[in-house]
């Protein structure tokens, strides 16, 4: 069972609500990361209420918290940014920008940098599974920070992620499952702040994303990834008719005659079935389809696998192409320029707060006194 | 001895060389402030090269590492900045700015970050001593980083200082001997970009202050600090005529009958001697003024010291009293918007590059392409 998406000003009362949510620019994202996150993204836009700020950043310094390519980079932020308008971001209604654009994302962590306790730090679970120590879930943290490889970013990086949330005042941030612990440790922060100086910072709360773990085509015990190296196992929003059904065809299944939905002991056929659940508009059930296709083969299964998917991707990725065009280049350009200034004016006048709070730059009068 | 200042640009050759130097936001200087650095700076602005650039920072980022009282911060910002007017530095000569108006040395320290190693920050001393945990100097740093109170900006502070320096491509940084190995911290931050990006940042050479390491009056084997709770162990430079006498009157000296040099066995004496010597122009050694004085009383030789510091502060307390009188601190503002304008316009540079290097920012072309 999926849980209930959480419902988003379902009144109008109370304060208007801030929406902040942050994607890695990992290029072209693949169904995975759509049905994971982003649908949710366009979704919250489109069913938000007129007072409702919303807005959704390419999270580049945090991607660099890892080694990088720095030409496939810059490549894959544009990718990103032509993806979000693809799936039906609208830059006219939702924030949409870079946040290596936007300063007061660094200036911010550092002052939650100067309360945040190294203890609470040491207990996040991401970073170990991302730096290369190859920890045991029980293995003290101590070995990695006594670790000479361990880059400070890859440690440091919730206090950014928390600056990310605190820095728009966030009411609602929309994560998955393994983002929870860190929206704790934002709502920590806010709240070691609030305690300090005066109520500045709002208190996130977590809008968990439904549970729509996508598999990988090839391993479906694993996650659909970027980070896997074989590229049939996944499917971008920008594959064509061709490249969708013959990643499907060639998606590891099991040898068994007919369709049935069983997670468990048919993983391969069973993430085709939710695909197809997420990706139909209808409503039907990963059990209605697989009683749908039971007698069909598997052949006959994913060629349906496919069209349903390539009909669900056809418009986002008529839309990607035509954004990634080279006269789209000006607009993409645009986007980010006027995402970033909006984005620019939000955190503006928390930083004024918090730089207020603290005893900071009492000499900018060129800071004009905002609301 | 005294170690011979480094000479700066001798020979007006080579490319046109960068000095910066940071202090911290303590209110009005004290003469241990004033003899162990600030003197210097003047000296290095006074005799440098006209293609010499010089950069100074009240580094009041680096303050809040520890907790502050707002106000009283704000308050010691505004009196270090008429101090280092009042002692001789030329805003129309060097760029004197709040470290906190320049947002990139945030956000150069969390693209440091990414590449810092956590090794090589729990080897540094500095972050131990200021950290309330008393650890002995051979207790090994994983206790204090699972320490849960030590708060991470008092761990991570030396990628911020290392961005401070190499954001204004900095190639000499006067320091004092306890800042040495931060200064080489962040040469290895610098290898190790340039290494990974190619050659962008300068490696800055230290030049270490001569050592006038001026001690407590109450306590004459302490160094003279702003953090000693009897204001009396300190002359500030703002002291009057009276307030001199009346401290050094009751300096902590012994009772051995005359005067003699003997930092060992006469440490209160010898610290006043210093601070003559220090204070007068004629350039007479300790020694010199030892024999000088050997015959008087102490409370004659007291005298004679306070009536040497007294002439050397009499100009630089009549300009900081101008200087933090009502009607100038619109002149104070000033010069701490032009010093901020031209700071951010001096790191703006490097910025760009280093962007342009790790792949960020691609889309800003309000950037305008720099030199």
């Amino acid at each position: 069972m999926r849980p209930a998406m959480r419902k988003v000003d379902p009144s109008n009362v109370g304060p208007p609500q801030v929406i902040f949510s942050g994607i890695q620019p990992t290029g072209v994202p693949h169904i995975g990361n759509y049905l994971g996150a982003l649908q949710q993204w366009v979704k919250l836009q489109d069913e938000a209420s007129p007072k409702t700020t919303l807005l959704f950043s390419i999270v580049d310094l945090h991607a660099i918290t890892v080694n990088q390519n720095p030409r496939q980079l810059r490549n894959a932020c544009h990718q990103m940014l032509a993806a979000l308008l693809a799936v039906g971001l609208d830059p006219k209604r939702s924030i949409i920008f870079f946040q290596s654009d936007v300063d007061a994302h660094e200036k911010l962590m550092w002052i939650l940098s100067c309360r945040a306790q190294m203890g609470n730090l040491s207990r996040m679970t991401q970073w170990k599974a991302s730096s290369k120590l190859n920890l045991s879930d029980n293995a003290p943290p101590v070995e990695a920070l006594l670790n000479t490889e361990l880059e400070l970013g890859l440690y440091s990086y919730p206090v950014l992620q928390a600056a990310d949330v605190l820095v728009h005042r966030a009411t609602h941030v929309p994560v998955g499952h393994d983002q929870a612990q860190h929206l704790e440790f934002a709502r920590k922060c806010a709240r070691t702040f609030n305690h300090r100086y005066g109520t500045i910072f709002q208190l996130p709360e977590t809008i968990l994303s439904p549970a729509k773990r996508v598999m990988s085509l090839t391993q479906p015990h694993l996650k659909m990834s970027k980070s896997h190296q074989d590229p049939r196992s996944r499917i971008l929003i920008s594959d064509s008719t061709e490249e969708i059904a013959q990643k499907v065809k060639t998606a590891l299944t099991d040898s068994n005659s007919g369709v049935s939905y069983d997670p468990v002991k048919r993983p391969g056929v069973s993430n085709l079935i939710e695909i197809m659940h997420h990706s139909r508009a209808d409503g039907a059930s990963c059990e209605d389809i697989a009683r749908d296709c039971e007698n069909l083969t598997m052949r006959a299964f994913k060629e349906q696998v496919a069209k349903c998917i390539d009909e669900h991707l056809g418009e986002i990725r008529q839309r990607y192409e035509e954004l990634v065009g080279k006269e789209k280049e000006g607009y993409l350009r645009e986007v980010a320029e006027s995402g970033a200034m909006r984005a620019r004016e939000s955190a503006a006048k928390t930083m004024h707060l918090v730089r207020d709070a603290v005893g900071l730059g009492g000499f900018q009068s060129f800071v004009k006194k905002l609301d």
